[in-house]
């Protein structure tokens, strides 16, 4: 039994409040993790007004974890205590289930969101299964590192799934949490990078990270210019945009891959799609061998995420800053429990 | 200079009325062949009713040509006189751009297809690019291959394009021209074979060409027995159904893949594609190469279209026939000028 210090919203729109509750036993494959820095990610923001109606109240954000281990289950063999580690979107799987056997753990149907139906990591400490708990390379600085774990792997599971090569021409829509380490990430496979985005600010920071053009989705003239010139397009934004003059930014055989969770449908040109021979693809997060290879390539080329840090207390400011469009890009919490 | 008699439509909707043009002189690339017999596909009466706009009257349909070859352009070195071929949708392409030259022909922007633009295969002679001309197995009988041109490069190429494997659980949404095809292909490629159609006769034939269950797609507790377990759909049909009930038969990692022109946007919902982390692509033929394989393939597994025959003459029957849905499964013309 462990009790465990936390910030819990009560209801949908309430803001975080202290709040303690008990753990439980831990797992036979379960770690404890005391929590030093949690990212925040918009999937918390959903999740604590219940825009996907899966929110147990009270509820505990935060799925980007980094920590050090402070207790291991009976049967967890291949960590210690108190080794670096990451925890990102899910915390569990089955590991008994076909898509678990064959790598695709985050596609198990009992996959286990470190948010959903159970407390995250806007808390002292929080619980995940070895083998979705992660060892961090020590070229990664702790402090920055987590948003690797659910906005990094978002976007490195499709280069790694779809066998992007080097030579692809990449376009990212939306420059943000997601969107700025797409740019670095695709700079690093190598690829040309096209950012799509109408701020203003935006284009000199996607300019900054690696991008070799800019371009407005919201300028048709603009959209025109670069029809039929890119093999990837990784959208990052959930709104709608004008999807037909996105996927006409794409070459013949190209492939548009979602990433945000975009609630109206898209409408999908049929024909369009048959005589480019195109594609329409999306993910959630990656599984464990994705997380431990995206972790590798960052920490030999350098890459992390750009964040601003706020005390885990500060949380609610936090969260309203993301909220007004206005982190550059991830906010992370300083865990601060007195 | 060469007159040439066919079947043209002076303007759409009207019917099929004998015709002669001078198809001048002959390409260096091209060869000249003498029509045998000319499958009938919906991409003809597309074309005779200006459905997609890109009709130049008089027209001559026809892309599903068998025949014999009766002269060659001085640069073709692949093929001789007498030799007996077929030709598909596409007649040409450039065959100096990237796309022709990495084997992808048919995505070429200045590709030429058959029917658009220049006359057709309803004729006694058609001319087409030697690499667009494809000698025929001798295994395969040339009265019902035509077919296989398109209809059956159609639900082949993808196959190959994306590595469908044998131990792939295959969907066929549609049993017509292509899904029939469709159905004894992939019975060859290993395939576990779904089809769903909502016809109690083509529920007979769709078990007796080798599907191992059929579907209805408009029964909904039906398509919810089917949830979650295939790993590929093929869609051949170019009519509005229940996209998202189609959508779910779908595994993890699954692909859904259109070959029919569905006219209506496709309203695709962005959170079942990737909590799935599924597919949706489409294509429209193959390339030179893809189509040779197929008919390598054919050839090994004795796999012809089902086809009735009608005399050319009577072609304006046999689009009223395949019009009204009463083909079983493709209606092939024969030619017989006086």
């Amino acid at each position: 039994m462990t009790r465990i210090r936390a910030w819990a919203a009560q209801a949908a729109g309430r803001p975080l409040e202290a709040y303690e509750y008990d753990a439980g036993s831990l797992g036979l494959t379960e770690v404890e993790v005391a929590v030093a820095h949690c990212g925040i990610c918009h999937a918390d923001l959903s999740m604590l007004n219940n825009d996907w109606g899966l929110t147990r109240y009270p509820f505990v954000p935060g799925h980007e974890v980094v920590g050090r281990i402070v207790a291991l289950g009976e049967q967890v063999k291949n960590l210690r205590i108190g080794q670096c580690v990451g925890v990102g979107w899910n915390s569990g799987s089955c590991m008994y289930c076909r898509l678990c056997l064959s790598g695709n753990q985050h596609l198990c149907g009992r996959v286990q969101p470190t948010i959903v139906g159970r407390h995250g990591g806007y808390a002292e400490r929080v619980r995940a299964q070895s083998a979705w708990t992660f060892p961090l390379p020590p070229e990664l600085d702790a402090r920055s590192v987590g948003p690797l774990l659910c906005a990094g792997i978002a976007v490195f599971a499709p280069l790694v799934n779809y066998d992007v090569k080097p030579t692809a021409r990449v376009g990212i829509v939306g420059i943000g949490g997601l969107g700025h380490l797409a740019i670095k990430i695709s700079k690093a496979w190598g690829c040309e990078i096209t950012a799509f985005t109408s701020s203003d600010i935006k284009r000199e920071h996607a300019l900054r990270l690696g991008a070799h053009r800019v371009v407005s989705s919201r300028d048709p003239a603009a959209m025109q210019a670069v029809a039929g010139s890119l093999d990837v397009l990784l959208i990052t934004v959930n709104v709608a945009l004008d999807w037909r003059a996105i996927m006409a930014a794409l070459a013949p055989e190209g492939r548009a891959h979602f990433l945000g969770l975009v609630l109206d449908p898209v409408p999908l040109n049929i024909v369009d799609l048959i005589f480019g021979q195109k594609t329409v693809s999306a993910s959630p997060t990656g599984s464990p061998s994705a997380i431990a290879t995206l972790l590798d390539f960052t920490a030999r080329h350098r890459i992390l995420p750009e964040v601003e840090h706020f005390p885990m207390s500060r949380a609610n400011d936090a969260l309203k800053h993301l909220e007004a469009g206005k982190a550059r890009f991830r906010a992370v919490l300083d865990v601060d429990f007195k």
